[in-house]
């Protein structure tokens, strides 16, 4: 497995397997690696590509000056390790100074779906996010690009960049991957104490009885948000937002369409703050 | 001489020649083809390209709506003769509709070199440029893009966009072409009167008096700035701005620094604005 720090060996690499024909795909990560991260290899995988990039990467314009960038665990030996044994092609983990040499005065923005949910606590993150993966897509000239459900919003504004701006790419969701008892897999579960952890089920337990409620015919989605905002309160968590929206639009969804819809949802458990969401046709 | 409409064919046009090898240079224009824009097919050739696309496309997204979008003048035949006649290998010309599939929501911005100059009057022009070229990059996927010295801020900023978001292309600034009797080819050119004509040849000639004075210790930028602007006036010309400026950050210069600076203009003669530049060590 090739380890790539700078940008122009990034791009060499690349241009070299598209030579001989490979498909590349890019797998965009922030490190600290889990189940999640490596399902997505797999995904990779079982969508052509024949030469797997992960990238490891913890961006600091994506983070507020308030947020986590310092503390974001990090960990590029245990990283490299499990990326081995998954017989990943390269990994690409460029330093903050090899991808920002200067301060950047170029970003791309997106306008419409990086507007709500996260956007409202973290107004500055999608920005950072969709300039810090054009970057990288242009480090790694991929063929396919893998993200999670579990970054549900960015995985939209993501696709939308790729579309809008006619990267040569095909973009791909991964299902979302939990423990076995619901919690969905973050990098960020680390910071929970066992007893937030304990209620942070709350989220993913509520999202799954709203589904099963609604395709019971049992409650309305207005109901439904309620409810879970209830749930959430009743376990000591912190609620950002919990929203029904169109899985492509991002738009508020109130009633039935027979369209893919996701709850998704934002809360604080200590100082820890946990997103995650349900996807489903109603 | 290959002539492609869409974008999809346009990426598998470019992973052809990249699989055999070929460095491919875009040249991307508005059509209306003059001198100029010829030149830049040249300077590809020169930087090493061995397959040159040159991209003929009116981009609404980078002109206001009281500006010549609906007026500016388009003649594809006669453009791909032109071309055809330069060994071009193939040309790019997407309809509004294949490059604007949707209401963009993604755009580029670029904050800083941006934001003087032409910006000032063209407040959202550059972003309609960083966005369209950004597309255009990923439809064509160069290894060389030559812009013309004639847009001297546009070309800056678009090197700033290639270095921030990392594309794979080394940018060449092309000189700037000239008429015999000085005025700087444009396709725009084509709305001045004979008179207006003959009026506006006031800015190439006062921008070469400028440099001449400066070289020759006879006079300051300052007032190099104030004879260029009242020779504007005196030929009846509408002054938009006359800077000095680093050639490389745009910054303001006045004073001798022995960096490499431009004069850079815009007037307007008739409804018609013209733009100008001279380039020179000082």
């Amino acid at each position: 497995m090739k380890i790539i720090h700078t940008i122009t060996e990034m791009q060499q690499y690349s241009k070299e397997q598209q030579r001989k024909g490979k498909i590349i795909g890019i797998v965009p990560t922030m490190g600290y690696l889990h189940d999640g991260h490596l399902s997505l290899v797999d995904t990779a995988r079982k969508n052509g590509a024949d030469c797997v990039v992960v990238t490891i990467f913890v961006n600091p314009i994506q983070f507020a000056p308030n947020e986590d960038f310092d503390k974001y665990p990090r960990d590029l030996q245990r990283d490299c390790t499990l990326l081995e044994a998954k017989n990943v092609d390269a990994v690409f983990a460029p330093s903050v100074k090899e991808m920002y040499v200067e301060e950047p005065t170029c970003l791309v923005v997106e306008n419409k779906l990086s507007r709500g949910l996260c956007a409202k606590t973290r107004p500055t993150h999608f920005q950072g996010v969709t300039t810090v993966v054009a970057k990288l897509f242009n480090a790694v000239l991929p063929d396919i690009a893998v993200f999670g459900q579990k970054d549900a919003q960015q995985a939209r504004v993501l696709k939308r960049m790729v579309r809008d701006l006619n990267f040569p790419i095909r973009l791909v969701i991964s299902p979302l991957i939990r423990e076995k008892d619901g919690l969905a897999l973050s990098s960020r579960n680390k910071y929970l104490s066992a007893e937030e952890r304990e209620n942070a089920l709350v989220l993913s337990r509520s999202l799954k009885e709203a589904k099963e409620a609604l395709e019971a015919g049992n409650t309305s989605i207005d109901s439904a948000i309620e409810t879970i905002k209830n749930n959430i309160a009743a376990k000591g968590g912190k609620v950002d937002y919990v929203e029904c929206v169109d899985s492509e639009t991002l738009e508020d969804v109130r009633t039935k369409t027979g369209r893919e819809i996701m709850f998704v949802l934002a809360a604080y458990f200590g100082s820890t703050r946990l997103i995650d969401n349900i996807l489903f046709t109603y």
